[in-house]
């Protein structure tokens, strides 16, 4: 196993009374076992691509000699996308070890950020890589039309298709048009991808390929998440299956509505944030939902540990914990002794980072909060592919219990079309 | 004014029945107007340091000449602190313009990223700032007892006092023992000031000097609102009062126990943080608190923006919105109107990124959910320092009306002690 999954002290066994009783976790294990059949057939007849385009690799085949080319000839690649577009690819480009272009993920509109990125490319070493599934993203429509004309300015029109290509949707999109328009590579977002579940997609491999990461092995440590939840004869047998139970039943049970998603290594920061999209915005609808919240151990134990530890009991506790025990750097002995400092003498910084996460799921079940442990052995590729299908699994089978389309995002289109008004200068 | 505090879009006559009626805010007020004089009562007899340290600047004298030294004579400054000592001067640090040393600030443990740092940083042209207000913080002590023997192995121990300093309680302390040792300056954290509420006292200040910020015009913005809270006549014009009030007021009428912080600027996404930190630290305890969100307008768009329209009606929103329109690069009048992107055509980044903020502000209200606007003439240092201390005042009142103590954090205790067990290897 690449992970351990942990929920032990989630229940009242453990914990005591906000813990979930074995009866009411009998009962939502009895619920979910419809949910991973649904779940199976979807897969079994090639309904959900997102999960099942692990299993194979075909669809690299236009990515790869692409992210060749610009591994070899540039120094800066900017990924332009929002949210879906944006989040998985990051999360995957905090394994990079600085072996090819750096990538820049410009996922906001802020002026100034793009102005400082802008200055400090030379547009002859850099690419652009334009994401959005409908190819009509506000925010990915308007940096493309600030960069590219700059670029061809800079480069001339006949050298940019060497330095842009678009991801989107087959058909007439906006980011289609402009591809034909100057000539880029287009590759297609599969249209049966939704944004948050699209990073075993062409949207994060190319990123990836492009920062030198082994994407094999991140389908392949996905595949055998889905291929066990898939084989899974009991549904106490299928680990997603037992995460949804878990958290949709301390919600119905407790009416435990938050959930904090804490991970111990600076590389799962981005990972936190794509976690977070993946539930918000599968799950919250309909007036129901469970809230995400993502937290970065240790630092984070100094901001937010006393609001999980005595504030209001509405919060379950996921935490992420790659064994870092005896990494990184050591500490002076001598001068921790001299000073007092004795616990951290001859220890390495990953024995602190290890212990302070224990504590800390110790400490909080102690305190009687729900607490799941997710154990890693080592973070690569194949088991970052693994953390991410148990979670797009988890979050599936979440909605299906809580009785909400997971795939959606209806309430969003409002906003979109107000925002398009405010910019004409006439908002109704 | 520097900014505009807007809440009439939490009240029910505008959003109708998640919103605040009339009577409960009446009754909010009435409750806040002994909190308002109680706290003014603190300020005048000079009981609350961390707000009044920004009517001088006799505590900058020590500083001062270091940061110059410093500036003059190094590329790059670590500083090591967390939590408390480290989120107020990164959130200060993102107004630089990049004249003077890169600051690093090494919040966390993770062991590659320090090792990632270490590898680039050239002692003789770098400085360490270390930062804990007990001296006893394991994080910083860990971070110290690593890179200080190597600085001192690296430069010789006679040039270190020129390359590292101590800013840490009187007394004595870890980090105090380590300063003498070395014969480092040591600058004396206010004992009277706890960590989340130190922005403007040295812990501040130091970093935002090294940066070449105008530490003076920070805390003239925050004395503009200090005066203005402690001038108030009545409750009502108090700001910092009307805002406690409508987020306790929200809780105890409806159960809203989450305030969503959404700020559009990427350089207040650490200012995100810095609140997060205050107002989960100091309300959530006894039970109680207001859990906060933090989030980063246009990109949260499209990752919870469906969860906060549509999913349980348990939050209220902070959105903080710099104007704007105007700012930054144009987008390609020619290029958007070939492809059907009229609405863009022509405008600039910020034009689309204050149209977005405005809308979404508009469509929460209008799915009826409660919504501060924060209007924002200019992102200086002055506007900051109105910003910061507009809520440190509003935390202080809201854990007034919450029947808690702002300033303790006693549940975390439990934890560093279980660290220390588990780092000996022998967990109780």
């Amino acid at each position: 196993m690449r992970f351990t999954h942990l929920t032990d002290t989630c229940l009242a066994t453990a914990i005591g009374d906000l813990g979930l009783s074995d009866d009411a976790f009998a009962r939502m294990l009895m619920a979910a076992a419809p949910a991973h059949d649904r779940l199976c057939q979807l897969c079994e007849s090639d309904r959900l691509p997102a999960l099942t385009v692990v299993r194979g690799d075909a669809d690299l085949d236009a990515a790869r000699p692409l992210a060749e080319d610009w591994r070899a000839r540039l120094d800066d690649v900017v990924v332009l996308g929002t949210g879906g577009s944006s989040l998985g690819a990051k999360t995957l480009y905090a394994l990079a070890d600085g072996d090819g272009p750096r990538l820049h993920f410009l996922d906001n509109v802020d002026p100034e950020t793009l102005t400082v990125l802008q200055a400090r490319l030379d547009p002859r070493r850099s690419g652009l890589l334009l994401i959005s599934k409908s190819g009509n993203t506000a925010e990915t429509l308007a940096q493309t039309l600030v960069l590219l004309p700059a670029f061809a300015q800079a480069l001339g029109r006949e050298r940019l298709p060497r330095h842009a290509a678009v991801i989107t949707e087959p058909g007439k999109r906006p980011l289609g048009e402009i591809a034909a328009r100057y000539g880029l590579p287009r590759l297609d977002h599969h249209p049966g991808i939704g944004g948050r579940f699209s990073v075993f997609s062409l949207v994060g491999a190319l990123p990836a390929l492009l920062a030198g990461l082994d994407v094999a092995a991140l389908r392949c440590g996905a595949a055998e998440v889905l291929d066990a939840a898939q084989g899974a004869e009991r549904v106490e047998a299928c680990e997603p299956a037992v995460g949804a139970a878990v958290a949709v039943g301390l919600l119905q049970a407790h009416g435990i509505g938050q959930s904090v998603f804490l991970t111990y290594r600076d590389a799962l920061a981005d990972f936190g944030l794509w976690f977070r999209q993946l539930w918000a915005e599968s799950l919250g609808k309909d007036g129901t939902g469970l809230t995400p919240l993502r937290a970065l151990g240790t630092a984070d134990h100094h901001s937010q540990l006393q609001l999980y530890l005595a504030g209001p009991r509405d919060k379950m506790f996921t935490l992420v914990m790659p064994g870092t025990a005896g990494q990184g750097p050591r500490m002076d002995a001598e001068l921790a002794g001299a000073v007092g400092a004795e616990a951290l003498a001859g220890r390495t910084l990953g024995d602190l980072l290890d212990a302070s996460a224990r504590a800390t799921a110790e400490t909080l079940a102690r305190a009687g909060r729900p607490v799941r442990r997710i154990e890693v052995a080592a973070l690569d590729e194949a088991t970052l592919g693994a953390l991410m299908m148990h979670f797009m699994l988890e979050t599936i089978l979440a909605a299906d219990l809580l009785g909400v389309n997971a795939f959606d995002q209806p309430a969003v289109e409002e906003g979109k079309v107000l925002t398009r008004e405010y910019l004409k200068g006439a908002p109704s």
